[in-house]
């Protein structure tokens, strides 16, 4: 399921509905960039300190445009030697950091390298769908901090703005034309103003008075009169409208607010940056130590599976395969799927326009989740993922993450 | 005319053929972001040094992805009030920092702002052109550098490489091939290579033999004999290929060369950031310093023009129009345009695929040089710009550029 802003509202009830009977997610990610230049490029001479200093600082440095999660439910039927199948719900999320409809606006900055977006444009990747249709989001705390700025002005009397030099003729205009208005018998006031800043004036010069409202149109703002009572009722409905931007400007925050509630195992390909930028961009800031980090994760996402560490620790799959790359390996998993392994199916409503494109984030997780089905049978022979969390074969596998290019070669997040 | 990199070689002869015969060239471009932050944006506090390094931070931060110019040329035809008309070429150039199809590949970061992508998507820009077709572009030091690294490469016998651990069976493999192949008869060796540090060793050890020489195929390395002069010519048509590929990567970098080469009036509106983009990404790196810079840009483009001081500086225009914004004040001059002001005409060959989209850089480079003539005409009664240089009334205008919010309002670059 491709997924934008058009269809968001829907696909995040799809996911909902889903993930509660999922047994495990898989993820992937595309981004704008990886490392700024050579020097901030891992080494294997890195401790895992400096390695987290790394990774932090790509993360920090480069955006996040597609979120792939593929959500995997073991359905059994009793048939073929495995008595089942698992079911896949392949989501393809395309994410744009952009300010909302609803008026919660976040400027964001972020990096790209131009070789990253050589890599997406050899996979037609589509750029102009990524920043019109791109889903927004914003972090709970970002997102907290705005509303309790907005419910300020909402609800409290404001402190009286100075006006600068220039608007001080207009601040007296209005002050006048007000005074007119209250000791008037109309009900409306309808006051033509140049700019934000005017518009700003006014909202603050009638916010106190307890019997009068405002309303912004698109050419003026409406001062209205009404009851105490009727206030109240006005300022509740601002309210409720509040909460409902701030709630639809944290967008695909939510998919991974469901995420980390529903504590399921998340397995992803050489997973350690897509693990980084999904805590920071969706989450959390990045804590600025390594430890704090892992305490953290341990929370946000508890079981974390790797399946570059799967291969990379397993001689008997490397030796096989010779590779680890996802790109090599699941297809040549997938060749040898019909010898006893589970099926693997897209769920019926995720048939239609299904992707095979390799490097689409909703497609890599799909073929990550499978190869993971796949190289448990290899290693251990095992038919339902979930219920190995608790076994020797997977449980040596949990939350090891792959470190390219070192020596340590996985690191115990938590160890 | 739209050029990206389809059409550019075609583009660039028409541009070159354009330049010569005009009169004056106005320019705008699109970038990727302006100000990182609230305390990066100028402030009316500034100091010319410090909105120096402010404009300087910005330029460097974000990149630039269309650039707009537009060639006028005073065509006399001896009818009208005026004698003639003005006949614009509107160039525009759709650029990303690719690594170019040579191989001459520099891997570039550049920040983006969500507003700024915000802000294209409104005037529906076409990100996927942007990525997939834009110019390469590469500044002659850069240029430079690259073409003496891979010249030396060409040139010298190589230093011995000392192969790694892994590699030593590898090395020593491929020499007892070596010697088998030069004592042969066969004329031509084929061997396979894993890897790109393979390849890299092998080139190393050919170039110890004045007789042998590599050709790089997909699939292995083909080394084959050849007399001292036929390795010449063979190295001759390596350097030539090279020196292609060099021409190629610097791409829109030679319109840019060609802009400066010919010392006539460039305009633009609001120009400043416009100017510091096109010395950094297609000239040279910004100086440290404002004093620099400005010894600098007299000898990169030493007649600039900007529209927006002619009308913060001139009260008889300002008052009239009431703004000072491109979006607002071209039209209204185009609609008063028939009173005996000369007539601007598209070039016959730039008529077709003429957009009139506000901010795409073409257009709006267009807009702002006929905008100037009209200005210029409504301040001192002129029929054809270049005759003016030397005028008081153009005179005023040249070299000073509009400062957004400063109290200082312009900035003399070659005071």
């Amino acid at each position: 399921m491709d997924v934008t802003k058009d269809n968001f509202e829907k696909a995040l009830k799809e996911f909902e509905a889903a993930i509660a009977e999922s047994d495990f997610a898989a993820i992937d990610m595309e981004m704008t960039g990886l490392y700024e230049s050579k020097e901030h490029q891992p080494s294997h001479l890195d401790t895992l300190d400096e390695r987290y200093a790394k990774l932090k600082r790509s993360v920090e440095l480069y955006g996040v445009i597609q979120v792939g999660i593929c959500l995997f439910t073991w359905t059994a039927n009793g048939t073929g030697d495995t008595g089942g199948y698992y079911e896949a719900r392949p989501f393809n999320f395309n994410v744009f950091p952009g300010s909302s409809a609803g008026g919660i606006a976040v400027d964001t900055h972020f990096g790209c390298k131009s070789s990253a977006f050589e890599f997406l444009a050899r996979n037609a990747f589509d750029f102009n769908k990524w920043v019109y249709q791109g889903v927004p989001y914003l972090r709970t705390e970002d997102a907290e901090r705005i509303r309790k700025e907005r419910m300020a002005m909402l609800t409290s009397r404001q402190r009286k703005m100075d006006a600068d030099d220039r608007h001080r003729g207009f601040v007296r205009d209005f002050e006048l034309a007000l005074g007119a208005f209250v000791e008037s018998g109309e009900q409306v006031l309808r006051y033509e103003t140049g700019n934000s800043y005017q518009r700003k004036l006014i909202h603050n010069i009638v916010s106190s008075h307890d019997t009068l409202g405002t309303r912004g149109r698109s050419d003026c703002i409406e001062i209205f009169k009404g009851s105490h009572s009727a206030m109240a009722k006005h300022t509740a409905h601002k309210i409720k409208t509040l909460n409902q931007n701030v709630k639809h400007a944290r967008g695909f925050c939510a998919v991974i607010d469901m995420l980390s509630a529903a504590r399921k195992p998340v397995v992803g390909h050489n997973m350690l940056l897509d693990v980084l930028h999904a805590f920071s961009k969706f989450y959390r800031p990045l804590p600025a130590g390594r430890e704090e980090f892992e305490r953290a994760l341990a929370q946000f996402l508890p079981v974390l599976i790797d399946t570059k560490f799967i291969i990379e620790s397993t001689p008997a799959i490397k030796d096989r395969y010779g590779t680890s790359s996802l790109d090599e390996i699941a297809p040549m998993l997938e060749r040898e799927a019909g010898c006893g392994l589970a099926p693997i199916r897209l769920h019926p409503r995720f048939m239609r326009n299904a992707t095979r494109t390799m490097h689409e984030a909703g497609y890599d997780a799909y073929m990550t989740g499978a190869s993971f089905i796949r190289l448990l049978k290899l290693d251990g022979g095992v038919s339902r993922a979930a219920e190995q969390s608790s076994e020797l074969v997977l449980y040596r596998y949990i939350n090891k993450l792959h470190l390219s290019t070192a020596g340590a070669k996985f690191w115990a997040v938590a160890s």
